[in-house]
This record gives C-alpha cells, sequence and structure tokens, in this order.
C-alpha cells in the first residue's frame, strides 16, 4: 500500500515522483525517496529497506530539507519497527544524522513515543510498529495542511506590509514541495502571491556550495509559471540596492526560545542586508521548527560539513577526480570553511510565519505563548503522538 | 625581445607563466597572455596577434582584473601599432571590451596617446609604434611600482586599525600578481603583512559565478605559503558573526568622485556586513582607478555578463551540453541576473589605498586632491605620456 499522502496533490508537485512515499512489496516495507541530489538533471527514486541507509540518504541529502527531514526520521522509526529492528538504536542514528534541524529529531521522536506506547498498550511489536507508521503518515498530513495555513498567513501579512501586490520576492535555497508533505513553507507563501496574481517576481539565491536555489527552487518555480529568476547568492546586494526587493521569505530549521533563527548558510547575509535596505526578513516555518529548549542562537549547534563541498563542483555529467568526489576548482589541499546554516538573530527578524499564526515582533514570550497554543489546539484534536 | 617587467620579478610569482608578455618572434610581434580561465588547473598561454583577439580574450576572462586590464589595453594599442592596423579603431574596440573597470580605457588611451604624439612629432608610424609600446612598459612598470607602494601604505594602515597584529582578513575575488605588474592590490596588503608574520588568516570568498577566489586567490595564497580558507560567498556572514573578520581588503574597477567603489559583485554585501559588525572595509587600488569624470556610483556602468555563467557550470575537465559551453545546473530556460559588479557608496568604505596614500574619510575633496596630487608627481617627473 502506497502511502495516501505521498501519493495526494500530485497535480501541483513539481516532479512526477514522489518526494516520500511508503511502499510495501512481497519483500517488506521499504520508505522510497526522490533523490534531491539528481535533480533537475533526472527523477531518480532510492530505495531504504533500514534506518541505515535513510541516515546515509540523509547525509548526502538525497532527502533534505527541515519539514521533510521530520517526515522522513519518522518513517525510518516505522520502518526499523516494521522490519523488526532496534528501534531505540535507529532512532538515535536517525535524530543525530544532522544536527541543526530540530524538525528530525521531532519526527524520530513522535514515531517513537508512538511505537512505545504501543508496545506498553498492547505489547505486540507488530501493532506497535503499525502505531509508529500511523504517526509517521499524521505527520506528513498535518505538515502538509501546515503548508496550506502557512501559506495563507504569509500571504495576508506580505499584503499587510505591502499594500498594493506585485511582490518582488528573494527567496535562499528550497522551500517548497520538495521539503514538505504539501507545498513548502517559505515557497508556499511565493506560491500563494502568485496564484493570486500578486507575485511580480521570485528572485532566487542559487545557494552555494550545493545549489539548491539553481537546481531545485528553480526547478519549482518553472513547474509553477511563475515569473523567476536566478542569481548568486553575492548578487542580492545589488538586487537591494536598486531597490528590486521588497521582501526576503525564508524557511528555518530550528527557531531558538530568543528567536534567533537558523537557516541555510547565507540568510544570515540577507537579514543585514534587508535591515540596511528596510526591507522585511520574514522567515516561514511550521510551529515544530520553535524549540523552546534551545535558549538562544549561541545554543544552536550548526553542523560542518565537509571542505570537498566547496573545493570541489560535483557534477552528475562530470568526471570524478577529486578526493570528495567531484572535479578541483580550488589548488588541492584547499582548506574550506563550509557550515551548513547560519543564524540570524531575533532583531533582524520582521515576522515568523507559522500555521498558527505570525508572530512579530520576534520575541521569547509571543514564541513561547505560540507554542502553548499550537500544543493546546493539538491536544484539543486527541493529542499529537 | 621578451618584455623585461613581464620577466622580471618571477620568483615572487604565484605561476612559472607571466600573466602577460610582449613577444617578437620573426612573424611579428605579438602580446602573450597566461589564460586565466584555465587556472589552476593548467598554465595555459595565449598568443594575440591583433587587438581583436585581446578584445576577445578581456570578454572571456582570459585576462582580467582591473590594473592588468590596464597594461593589456595599452599593450593592445601597441600591437595594433606594431601590425600597421588603424590604431584609432583598435583602442575604441579595446576600450569598449569591459565597460566597468576604467583602468581598461586609461591603459588603451595612454598608449594610443603616446602613438599620436609619436606621428605628430615624426611623422613615422614606425617609431609612432615604438612609443607606444614604449608607454605601454611604463605603465606595466609604474604598476609594478605602485603596488608595492600600496601594500606598504596598507600595511601601515592595518597596523593602526588593528594594533596587535595577527589580521584576520577577508578578501573578495582576486587581486594579486595574476592582475597586476607587480604583487597587487588587496592582496598584495596582505601578503605583505604575511611576511612580515602579522597576517593570522586570509579568509578567500570563492567569487562566484567565475569563481576567482577559489580558483586564483587561492592559487596565489598557497604558493605564497599563507595561512588561508576558502569559503562560499555567502559564509562570510557567519564569519563575521562570529568574530574571525578584522578587517576586509577588496580592490576596485572604478572609484567615483564621490568615493563610490565599483568592484566585482559580492563587495557591496561585505561593505554592510562589515558595518553592521564595526570592522572596517577597506578598498585597494591604483590612483589610476580614481575617476573624476564619473560623478557617483549612480554614473557607474555596471557589465551584466551571459546568465549562463549562472545557470551552468564551466570546467575544463567537464563534458560541454548546455548552451553557454558548460554543465546545466538549472532547469534549460532559466533567466539569471548576472552583474559582474556592485556599487559600494563611500559611506560604507573606511579608507581607500592608494600609491600615493591613504584617503579616510573617503570624501570627495580628498579624492580630488589625491588625484592632483598624483597628477603633479606624475608631471615632475616627466610626464606620464
Amino acid at each position: 500500500m502506497a502511502d495516501q499522502y505521498a501519493q495526494s496533490g500530485e497535480d501541483s508537485r513539481p516532479t512526477e515522483t514522489p518526494v516520500i512515499r511508503w511502499d510495501e512489496p512481497p519483500e517488506g516495507p521499504v520508505l522510497v525517496l526522490l533523490d534531491q541530489t539528481r535533480l533537475p538533471a533526472e527523477e531518480v527514486e532510492l530505495v531504504c529497506t533500514d534506518a541505515s541507509a535513510l541516515v546515509d540518504a540523509i547525509r548526502s541529502l538525497a532527502v533534505r530539507g527541515a519539514p521533510l527531514l521530520g517526515i522522513a526520521g519518522a518513517y525510518g522509526v516505522a520502518l526499523a519497527a516494521a522490519r523488526g529492528f532496534d528501534v531505540d538504536e535507529a532512532s538515535r542514528a536517525l535524530a543525530g544524522a544532522r544536527p541543526t534541524a530540530v524538525n528530525l529529531a521531532y519526527g524520530v521522536e513522535r514515531a517513537r513515543a508512538a511505537y512505545l506506547a504501543g508496545l506498553a498498550k498492547v505489547g505486540d511489536s507488530k501493532t506497535a510498529a503499525a502505531m509508529a507508521l500511523a504517526a509517521a503518515r499524521a505527520l506528513h498530513q498535518e505538515d502538509a495542511e501546515a503548508s496550506t495555513r502557512m501559506a495563507a498567513h504569509g500571504l495576508a501579512l506580505l499584503d499587510e506590509l505591502l499594500p498594493g501586490g506585485g511582490h518582488r520576492i528573494l527567496t535562499h535555497c528550497n522551500t517548497g514541495s520538495l521539503v514538505s508533505g504539501g507545498e513548502g513553507t517559505a515557497f508556499a507563501v511565493a506560491l500563494a502571491a502568485h496564484r493570486q496574481g500578486r507575485l511580480r517576481r521570485l528572485w532566487v539565491d542559487e545557494t552555494r556550495p550545493l545549489l539548491q536555489g539553481a537546481r531545485l527552487t528553480a526547478y519549482e518555480a518553472a513547474r509553477s509559471g511563475m515569473a523567476y529568476t536566478l542569481l548568486t547568492d553575492n548578487a542580492a546586494g545589488s538586487l537591494f540596492s536598486a531597490g528590486e526587493v521588497d521582501a526576503v521569505l525564508i524557511g528555518a530549521d530550528r527557531i531558538a526560545a530568543d528567536g534567533s533563527v537558523a537557516n541555510k548558510v547565507g540568510s544570515y547575509p540577507l537579514a543585514v542586508l534587508a535591515r540596511y535596505h528596510h526591507v522585511p526578513f520574514i522567515v516561514v516555518a511550521p510551529v515544530t521548527t520553535v524549540d523552546l529548549e534551545t535558549p538562544d542562537g549561541a545554543a544552536i549547534e550548526v553542523e560542518q560539513r565537509p571542505g570537498h563541498e566547496v573545493t570541489e563542483v560535483t557534477l552528475p555529467q562530470a568526471p570524478v577526480s577529486g578526493g570528495g568526489g567531484g572535479v578541483p576548482v580550488a589548488p588541492l589541499g584547499t582548506q574550506a570553511y563550509n557550515p551548513a546554516f547560519d543564524v540570524t538573530p531575533p532583531e533582524l527578524v520582521t515576522a515568523v510565519v507559522t500555521e498558527e499564526g505570525v508572530v512579530s515582533p520576534v520575541t521569547t514570550e509571543a514564541l513561547a505563548e505560540l507554542v502553548a497554543r499550537s500544543r493546546r489546539a493539538a491536544s484539543g484534536l486527541g493529542g499529537i503522538g
């Protein structure tokens, strides 16, 4: 039985292939991922039969993006449970695969809690595995719904901040349906503006070193029929100076209790430019991205990635000659500084848009209240487990 | 007879091959360039037998960098004159090959003026051609000398602004001996600090889209034995936040009368980050880069380069499949915004370092005085023609 949420809404998806789907062939259950490292050249699926294959896929960014990592983590736990592996061990490996995105740990923990609750209640690991899978599917569906609500709240905010429409939005990295059960976070807001005829242009940062903007956001924008233009990350300054940017919309991998936002490296320079040019800097993320356990920006662990992502260029079509599997562009032996994320302090963030509403100004109190409201809503709906 | 200045000082050069040299084989005079698009993979020379070949080399960035463009332009005029081509036509084509770097037009005009003065005085085009060549060689030598003086002034400024040494310098694009008759502009200052044991680290921006930082500055830094680290342009924000940058040093392609600085795209975001973090932002350039005919930043023409530089990756080792001669990374049909330069307003520039001294604060009056002083010095030395 293929996963219903991965199958649903295909019409509006940028790829023919679902980004993530649960499948149950005769050989046993598998988690099937669209390999995002191969886009836009080709749509190739990657089949994971255990959690360690999924850990590899997460580390290599075959599956990536904060909300999707949460969904993938939850399915990974369900997979370990369904195949009879050690669920605690799989959970630890999955949650630790990438340290910055809190959604990954959240998704893993949610499926693991469902599994343990099942075991405690029924004492049967098969039923417990089914409960873990149900938790993963619930998260997948909730993410799709959250996406729709973030888009609506985000568009309302844009219209309030920028009356008159004709928005020129700058975005960074990739935050559309490739990272979500639905249409994504920041990209979903731009897409909603586009559908209402209120998007004049989407400026797409290429997002070095792995070019998620050029490869993935441009791909999603093209398939959605948006007016979009690609630029190198360092060309954003010229756009701001020329008055060509009305707002910046980005996603988030973790939002600390004080409102500090960890997101793809390059977000912070955009926040500083936006402030200098009096342009709104808007973060769009589900409430689960807010991590009250992380007090501030300094407490966020920023993943450092291998230097070869910077010193070599990796293309599916190019021959391999560097140690990292790509073509060297810098002299051999060159050291690189390659943080995957940076942290933007709350004073540079105009607003955080979530499925539960908009927080602006971004304060510790407002975020705590948002999380509390979200938890009340979830328990009113019968719990989130 | 090979050009003496291209031959001199080879020990301290990062390449075995001179970046530019005049040669006179039996078939007639030629201008020989080190093809910078092939670095660091290989050192290949490009032989120009006429100005139009040089125009192509300038446009493709085989020869690049503000001071070197001036030298190349002057030699190009000398080449046209020596080969009996129309000198005015060659001068126009060369001066227009790239619009932003004022040094190119300056070098062309200087050799052309020498040629015309020779014609007027002697009436013999062969002698006039020799005078154009002498003018090119003089510019080449002056640039080498200016480089040494900029390095000394720049290092003194660094020591004044950052007492205690152990400088951590961030630089952008490539400004070393690959762009100069000497050791360059901003890079020469970092090199001087390195030789005095006062450079803790050179942070090298990779400089998208053409990776002059990764390919060329890393190459020069490695050959000079500097401690250097490469980063994507968008990772500079994290370095500033972490307090890891003591100063930014960049070159310039044109400095307007009001002190606005056109330099490689990505310079302006660094200036904004530097201001936000109270870090000095220092521009190093010869006086000829100051263009009093250009009143302000808005009057600087910024070259827009082809989109395929952003939408495709071009590697000598990779197969060609895109329309621009590279491997596509973005979906086909993607438009790109690709300005070669951006403009930093004078209020964000801590100082302009030239061979004639340091201008700080950067004001219209101070720059006009600098240019006047430089002209007086040149006329005291018997004129610049």
